[in-house]
């Protein structure tokens, strides 16, 4: 499952309708931008993450919840999963997960990205030119300001996202936090070489008091580029009492109309989405660095 | 767009949670059949006809209705159209389209393929392993019976279908029938080589008597291999009054309660079913045909 070579790219062979119309208000949208050349409706997947995740959910066994062990256990244990998988946890709770490999990329240049992209909402088309619509931070000043560190700009400064999960979109806010207030062990990411996190908890744009998700990517440079672990739990997990707000997860599902069967299929694709979306920052990130980087 | 090499195949990367469950009760079914062997979950579909279709829907002008007039403008015209498209067209209606080269394949194979499938589900899965789930006809022994012509076999013997259409599965019945009865002009067809049909009205299961379905399926035998055009309007086309019950076809999309959104989504999940369906029968028909075909 692990090879060095990169994995063979397949072209998207389904977007969803709204997505198509979303790409063309984007295309529009982006026209005229310094960065527009890295604008790429030719999305491709990893032939062999989307054969996995079509033929079902995971084994529970190979699953983690949000746990301060399961977070132990990933850490320690981050390339023994499966490279992209789903499967729908206690809550319920939309669970996803992946392993990606990014030739020529770095978790400097990984970090740059999360200050620079949410300056413009069209800075974000690029990630992924069919699913991403809006994005803005409270304090964009802060973000932008270079002689600050990144733990500095990034946290602490929700960040209101507008993105397609599959066929719908979805408002939420990302509140970025340190590891360690998430329940990450510092020193077991130091020994993991898992220098770099852009993990948090997220709200729906009108439940801001409420974490219904906990979202990790955790990246570590490797002789054959970044290789990014992620995590999603996506719902009312048991363990979101940890967080804040978490203990109204339930409420604000049944508020919100969703149901164990609508939670499995927002794994799936979150799974697809997060799959598709990284494979497309693996492209573009090392020229979109070189031209828009500091210098 | 129409070269003589066959297009070059990626494996499907999207495929909803529903089906995704179907072929686990599919590869159940099928276990023990004599043609288990021919059940390929590993789908694939030609990389261009997924790039077509999810770029958003054909222009207006490249479309065609079911009036007579367009079916002979199809039958005269019919490889200048693109190889695979969808759209919403007037009714609301859902119109997709397909062109598609099987090597190996023969007009004989696939008349022979719609008296045998239809005889048991399992042989029906072989098909789109994914999606398709139950198929019948009223009178098998008839369909069934070598001494007759394929018509004779295949026409007013009304074939009740089980498949999933994107995320949804659909109960529908197809009424196989002759050309002329279409308006298809059969001077033409033969003209242009198209000696096979297996195109009719379709009905949905619980309003028998209200067409709001029309299917073309036209081949000819090329040094290719077979060449496949189909065409597929759904909804309530002004057209299909020519059709056993059309003018009812508005009053019963009201009931199903689908707008012009889920008809425009439809005509997309049609088109890519049609490709992925088509794809696989030309993979596999040339050895089901040699196994199970007449000696």
């Amino acid at each position: 499952m692990h090879l060095n070579s990169p994995p063979q790219r397949a072209p998207v062979t389904y977007v969803p309708v709204s997505m198509q119309k979303q790409l063309a208000a984007n295309r529009r949208a982006i026209a005229g931008k310094p960065y527009e050349r890295f604008f790429l409706p030719e999305i491709e997947v990893p032939a062999e993450g989307a054969r996995l995740l079509r033929a079902g959910p995971m084994p529970r066994e190979q699953t983690l919840t949000p746990s301060i062990a399961d977070l132990g256990r990933l850490i320690d244990h981050a390339p023994d999963f499966p490279d992209h998988g789903y499967a729908l946890l206690d809550g319920p709770t939309a669970y996803a997960q992946s392993r990606v490999v990014m030739p020529d990329v770095t978790t400097g240049m990984f970090e740059w990205w999360f200050t620079w992209h949410p300056i413009e909402k069209e800075r974000y088309m690029l990630w992924f030119p069919q699913a991403h619509v809006d994005n803005s931070v409270v304090d964009p000043a802060r973000l932008a300001d270079t002689s600050l560190s990144y733990a500095e700009r990034l946290y602490d400064n929700p960040n209101a996202i507008d993105e397609f999960i599959g066929p719908s979109s979805l408002k939420i806010v990302i509140h970025f936090a340190p590891p360690a207030s998430l329940g990450l062990d510092e020193d077991a990411l130091r020994r993991a070489g898992l220098t770099t996190s852009a993990s948090g908890t997220i709200r729906v744009a009108d439940a801001p008091d409420t974490t219904f998700m906990v979202m990790l990517h955790l990246a570590r440079d490797t002789r054959a580029g970044m290789e990014l672990f992620s995590r999603y739990w996506i719902g009312a997990h048991p363990e979101f009492v940890r967080f804040p707000g978490g203990r109204d997860a339930p409420a604000l599902l049944s508020r919100l109309g969703m149901d164990t069967d609508g939670i499995e299929r927002l794994a799936y694709e979150m799974a697809v989405h997060d799959m598709t979306e990284f494979a497309q920052l693996g492209r573009i990130l090392p020229d979109v660095f070189a031209t828009f980087g500091p210098t």
